[in-house]
């Protein structure tokens, strides 16, 4: 192998796919990025067995070729290269990095012990636009469960059905969804768990110059394409909860809310609520057009008033204010509606004027 | 106690002191901001005895009083606090905050436990701009030791001599000195070890509008003045070492180097060059008008070859990549003069176009 390229290609290529790279060293090959020039083009992979990334990268290729570097001390190495241009051989199963008169040699993997990133086979595929994508992912993704003996929790579950787009995350005491309406005209229909990791990773690589990301999937596995980036990634096998049968249809009372003074208001009660058991529960009182939060601990009082509109019924209810707070930071409309049904029934935050967002939230038992 | 104040002036007042409150818990009362509204004057101040600073904050004044609230507890409300006119009472050793139609009350404690900030008795002063105090401070305080048994180490020496302003720092491996020409009216005489942590939050706290500091000192103590802050800080007891006899006055290699390209190049072999044991050891090998680094470790090898102007012998030395580093990233100049004589002597840098700056570092034996 012998290309030549610049640093920021170099760079961009290492940053697409580094965070791929495998955390755990069963494999020591893992803990390395594939570098490959072919055809004139030259890629970086790097996969952890459960989600890969790859990445096309501007070069000129002198001689084919294929190495996989050590991921970590490569990375740092590229970050420290001057703006020049960078010349870049394999030989012996070594890569020397050439700029200006000094040089770098590091030891590599063996790129025959390097797992092939599958191609998927005749897959159906759809497109969405970025924007609205990288949205979804934002105001569902930090309702899936972190640590989670069922593997369905720490994943947000995708559909597309007919034109709707479907993104769903629940960790058990809470739930996020988001519909949107796309383009279907290979009429996909799908219906799996993205690990939560892999839609970070999207999250974290979309650039809005990226007008549409292209999603592909089979039975096992789906595929993410957008600018000069593909990752693939498995998906988490088991049956997500029916999320229908959980949103309830009726309450028994409505509220009106700002989004940024029930934020704040809650923020503020959480600081008066954190107890040493680390649970952190506040009650909210709804009674004649206004909500109170009224909370004393050891470390002193808060009693919190808000004006609200409201239709329905008086109710005393108890949340864990980490729950209310995850929510109203993501929801991007001025107001919401916040509707109850007595202490035992969940929350249901939607915002007033995109009807494509709910959020539910199961109470706490207050004492 | 009751004042109004608006949100901005509780969290400047907060943002000015929390560093000073006592991270220990020897005594309860110190993990507290003193406020006090007096004279038309609400003040904010907190100490951990061996650092304190007190801070003015805009306010209108209804009633006077005192009280000591919870640091932490109180800083992370005042964050969240509505923009908003803030009504601030005290009452009972409790402090009620009142926002809206909303409020908070924290229990405070005994303000008459709370230890006094000394206001120095005749004291001497001198002013120093402050722009150039930052960046004196900035230039030196990385060579302070961090953790010794020697306490001279952990702060930095300050002497007014006539019109020079001296600030050195030494960890007794490397020391950085820097020294200005300023005003000194008074004839301001004074030598002593400020402790690293004071210099660190008055560069923290150094504003550039605030044009000049006043620094005034007596035998144990110094206070710095600006803007509407007030810091007094114990001096560090002991001798520093005579910082003169260590700078070598002759050298039997000089060199003229890039910044820019020596500390990358020093950063690309320090990459290879950390070993299991920690350290990061480099040999810098200057001949013929080169330097040239190499390096080859288990990681992989490098080389590093530099055009310099050089005059005097050849020679090969070994560094500790890090001293190196710390100090060519402060170093604002375009070049330096590196002054070496033979492998087991000092070596020191100073700025090309500024010779009110210095940079001595040991060498390491090479094996």
């Amino acid at each position: 192998m012998k290309i030549f390229c610049s640093k920021d290609s170099l760079l961009s290529g290492v940053n697409a796919v580094q965070r791929a790279v495998s955390s755990k060293n069963t494999l020591p090959v893992l803990s390395g990025i594939l570098i490959s020039a072919e055809q004139q083009c030259l890629r970086f992979a790097a996969t952890d067995l459960e989600l890969g990334i790859r990445c096309e990268v501007p070069a000129q290729i002198e001689e084919e070729g294929v190495i996989v570097v050590p991921a970590k001390l490569f990375a740092e190495v590229v970050r420290k290269l001057p703006d020049t241009t960078i010349t870049i051989k394999e030989q012996d199963g070594s890569i020397t990095i050439y700029y200006y008169q000094s040089e770098i040699t590091l030891r590599g993997y063996d790129p025959e012990e390097y797992p092939l990133l599958p191609d998927l086979i005749d897959p159906v595929s759809f497109n969405v636009p970025t924007v609205i994508f990288k949205n979804m992912i934002r105001q569902t993704i930090f309702s899936c469960a972190v640590e989670e003996n069922r593997p369905v929790f720490n994943g947000t579950l995708l559909q597309i059905e007919g034109s709707n787009l479907r993104l769903v995350a629940t960790d058990t005491h809470r739930l996020a969804y988001s519909i949107s309406e796309i383009d279907n005209p290979e009429d996909a229909n799908f219906s799996g768990i993205i690990p939560a990791k892999t839609l970070s990773e999207i999250y974290r690589l979309l650039r809005d110059e990226d007008e549409y990301l292209a999603i592909s999937f089979n039975k096992s596995q789906i595929v993410f394409q957008f600018g000069l980036i593909f990752l693939v990634s498995r998906l988490i096998e088991g049956m997500f909860p029916n999320y229908k049968q959980v949103i309830p249809q009726t309450c028994e009372t409505k509220i009106n809310l700002s989004v940024r003074n029930f934020l704040e208001a809650v923020e503020r009660a959480s600081l008066l609520s954190h107890d040493k058991s680390g649970s952190n529960i506040i009650r909210i009182k709804v009674e004649s057009a206004q909500l109170r939060i009224d909370q004393t601990t050891e470390l002193g009082k808060i009693s919190e008033q808000m004006e609200i509109s409201m239709q329905g019924k008086d109710v005393m209810i108890a949340f864990n204010a980490k729950f209310l707070i995850d929510a109203l930071k993501v929801i991007d409309s001025e107001q919401i509606i916040f509707e109850l049904s007595g202490p035992y029934s969940p929350g249901v935050m939607r915002p007033l004027d995109n009807p494509n967002y709910l959020y539910l939230v199961l109470p706490v038992r207050m004492s």
